[in-house]
């Protein structure tokens, strides 16, 4: 089955240009099309298994930095959309991270974000141990807590800060992801999983 | 909060000896205690986080090579629970199976498997796209599809087959594997996911 | 032993603009300044080495991520010094790359810095087989040909080209790279390393 | 040009068995037949390069796991040949141990080795700095420092240890590892790189 990319009605950003959210999201675009094309590769060198064997395994290694981009990315764009909403401390997760973070989650979440080298900040919700767990994934398919659901991702890749902020500027750039932040999308999400 | 290792009602398996078992089931319990010292470690360090942001970078970046290791064999080790079953072509499983891989997916799975490398052949559910995507993580937290379940995992570290079958014996694993194979099991996870 | 920046002699670059290459230059001065910072700590934390012992782990795991950000932009930046200049095809290295690649071997590198995901374009000696290995290295201490020296080195992190040229502008500089590309600093190296 | 297996004359082993070896050589003369195999396929795809972007791609990203087996294993088997022999103190390579590690270089490469997964721990020279640096390499082809020639090499993988001590038993092999050791063809290598 093919992948369609998605659209997102992305309101006026403060601190990430409309430029380099248009360039951001034809990178998007980019990870579905190279998820498909790579699916169907799969398809076309499995005829012949054989010949193709190095091929066909290493396009299945290499398929989920496709597919981890395109998610990642359904993931990040999604919460920007109908406009900044501080967190509400009475929701079920606002109470959650209260508990778990004190204050400071804001501030420990930016320093994953600060890690060095591209890649992601993603917190994720562990529904067997009833916690979050906060990590780090360097490009996009690696480092992941697998089968956890993703409820905060906040894209550190260079295109998501150089244009605006330079090339030393990811630091800004973590500061105008939480001024545009719709907390409002993360606490549905938590919701939703958590039901 | 910490995690805590589960046990397993295991039957003699055919192929994967008991001594090769019980070595297996130590290093699972070796994840699940490095994953909890990790987490202590970096509550430790955040204590100073300025002079520990070097260490707690690294801790952060590498957790999830423990807490993969400790969900992807509870993943693996449940497959072989109450014994061999083959799988029902009726069930919900068998036809989806059936819909995407015709007779083709043992011989599919099984070449995963064989990917040069240690690592993990897995099926994941995209409930999205309502399809499988089978991928294979080196080591175990790397290459994974971001967010999806994991209904199918065989673990092809060294260690789970150089004492019964040598270190050139990675086939005749399988083979052990797909022999001890409980489908059962597998078939309740897809209903579980997709219910 | 602390490592310290090296300057370079740039001349003004076509395609690839002053600010950008002074943004390019403050990054490799980081990779410097985190590889002797994580030196340091190392030390440091050696010396309660047990309780430590995890933290350690990570360092030991990442230290060269920073020594080959270093490395490799010392490599990459000397490449422009004195400025452009053609590959003189009756040198060493224009034989040899006559013999290996035909008229191909610009366009087989081009392919190879297109790649998806950042990393670097490199091309190895390998001393032993007589011959040239050309590689990928995603992020930069990933994949290399262990051991065998680097003759050519192209960047394609995004930073490289992201201001000049856009997030789609990959290819645009990459051709900006080798019009500005200096194949004498090239021939000496390969000289160095064959005599 | 085609790579061939090279032969070792190995002494008998104390702590690591002569059926060991055997698969283990089995292993190495593996690697060097993918990476033939993959340095081929490279050459056929290449027929149609923009059909087969992405599979060649896949494979110029693979073939460093492939090359970095081989070499890896050709410096390890050759540190056992004409039998253990402890390290020289008034050696080049003794004096520069003793001025950079005091006494304690074994304790800390032994660390090194019994870090977590399978790998490689690795001492380099860096010619550039005059010192050493040790390391860790996840799988064989990740965090090398990038062109620095490898002087001593202790193979972490779990076919080096799993037949003789068990799925738990690396410190021991890493023990017997020393045990073994030839510190004069270590030695001849530092003579050799930094003459």
């Amino acid at each position: 089955m093919e992948y369609t990319p998605k659209t997102f009605t992305l309101p006026s950003l403060d601190g990430i240009s409309a430029k380099s959210v248009e360039e951001h999201l034809s990178l998007y675009q980019g990870y579905v099309k190279n998820f498909n094309t790579i699916s169907a590769k799969m398809v076309e060198y499995a005829q012949d298994s054989e010949k193709n064997a190095h091929a066909l395994s290493e396009l299945i290694r290499r398929r989920s930095f496709e597919f981890d981009g395109m998610r990642l990315h359904e993931i990040y764009f999604a919460q920007f959309e109908d406009g900044a909403k501080e967190l509400d401390a009475n929701s079920a997760l606002g109470q959650q991270m209260e508990k778990e973070y004190r204050q400071h989650f804001t501030e420990y979440f930016k320093a994953i974000g600060n890690m060095r080298g591209p890649g992601w900040a993603l917190l994720y919700w562990d529904k067997e141990a009833k916690q979050f767990l906060a990590g780090f994934s360097g490009e996009q398919h690696q480092g992941h807590f697998v089968t956890l659901p993703v409820i905060l991702a906040l894209d550190v890749w260079e295109h998501a800060y150089l244009l605006d902020h330079g090339a030393l500027g990811k630091t800004k750039y973590i500061d105008a992801f939480f001024k545009n932040l719709n907390w409002g999308v993360i606490e549905k999400r938590f919701e939703e999983i958590t039901k």
